[in-house]
């Protein structure tokens, strides 16, 4: 990874939402194609934009998509794209979705961006470098007792029967007001910046995940998988972000998995 | 309800606004005090601000503040103030919060205001005219059929047992990428906004959805309790609003209640 990734990657962010930014609020009507069309046409036209720049400047570098699926490359690199992080609350109007660009190199996320591009915020991290909120450094913050942390994730219907119970037996750990529902890749954002404490979640795939690694991670926090392995592409989509590294084992002990590490 | 009642409400929520931007992603760090300093200063601030304008202008008016209480008035006129609906999502950095200004007269709510301080965005609603967005008309939309909706509510955990299971008998409806979670009042924006079709939640107090009545119902929609009754100072909490009225016998009947109405 060099300057020039970073770079390219804000290339690509500043694509991405140049092509989202007309469908927000907008281009969505209640139709009989209103599940497939107006937001897979925003996907797809970000994906579209991002691609076209990588196949221009790196054209034997991987890419995995969202929309577009996998192509092949020779350089060990892989940029890893999900256009639109958040798609539902994307078409409920609500600037809390993210576009997620990774560039892993032989497998390992060196580089990630979350971009929301309605209220122009980017959060960028890079591996050995502090992660940065709109050019200027974010941190994640302490948290002294796993009862003091803000907890966040996406939806109940995420989780498996199984893993429900896990994250309620957590959940149960932490005050009723300080557990939020929605907000995907935004919520692992504002964990970097140091809002949120903690983030939970199952059934996400690689797109949605590797790009937070970097920023979490250099930002101060920790990702890993529910029995505390790192993420990779083999996961099963369990995953934990912690502002806090040291309450690592709290939280998989509250989770009910410690008996498993 | 007159002209100046509206311009009232307007700077009753730059007043309010004024004093939550400050706390924003900023006076709030993790201490013993987290769960009740820094959203509370920001809150109490928020309302004390409003309440101050509102005791100079209309002594005599009525004023119900989810932090300060009521004030007993003598002029058929009542205030209801909630200067952060959403404070679990404010104090983690999300800017879909919102501060509900509503006047009652008699009762019922004839004036509605939502605001999100931090994108600057504002829906007005009053009685017998349409809803205002930043000055611009707001709509509600058509919703065809319950399996379209796009559905919303803050948290799995606002509803009782009996309650969860009609919720996810209706949310059983809706087709599993159109639901969202977290959002509070700033779904019923939304909403109004033609954006989401179905908010349901329960467990709400009259200052979280007083405001939210002339902003849904000026702008096309419904809003009534989960018996399909009006919602008033006596409601148990249950509330649906409808972006299309249309739907309200399939909303009931999905949440198992047809049978009672």
């Amino acid at each position: 990874m060099t300057p020039a990734d970073v770079q390219l990657a804000n290339r690509l962010a500043d694509a991405a939402g140049t092509a989202i930014r007309p469908f927000f609020r907008n281009a969505f009507t209640l139709d009989d194609k209103a599940d497939a069309s107006p937001v897979t046409e925003a996907d797809r036209a970000a994906e579209a934009a991002m691609r076209k720049i990588i196949e221009a400047e790196y054209p034997r570098d991987s890419i995995i998509g969202e929309e577009y699926g996998e192509k092949p490359g020779t350089t060990g690199r892989t940029w890893v794209l999900d256009p639109i992080d958040g798609t539902t609350s994307f078409i409920a109007g609500r600037p809390i979705f993210g576009t997620l660009i990774a560039l892993m190199v032989e497998g390992w996320p060196v580089l990630g961006v979350i971009d929301q591009p309605v209220s122009s915020e980017r959060w960028i991290g890079a591996t050995g470098k502090p992660t940065m909120f709109n050019n200027a450094p974010a941190r994640t913050r302490r948290c002294a007792t796993l009862d003091q942390a803000l907890l966040a994730t996406t939806s109940p219907h995420l989780f498996g029967d199984d893993e429900a119970v896990s994250f309620l037996a957590l959940a149960s750990k932490v005050a009723r007001r300080r557990l939020i529902y929605g907000g995907d890749c935004y919520n692992y954002a504002l964990l970097a910046s140091g809002h949120v404490d903690l983030v939970v979640e199952a059934g996400l795939k690689l797109h949605d995940f590797a790009a937070l690694i970097p920023i979490v991670e250099g930002a101060g926090g920790i990702m890993c998988d529910w029995a505390g392995e790192p993420l990779n592409a083999a996961s099963a989509g369990e995953v934990i972000a912690l502002g806090d590294p040291a309450r690592l084992e709290d939280a998989l002990q509250a989770l009910g998995l410690a008996a498993q590490l």
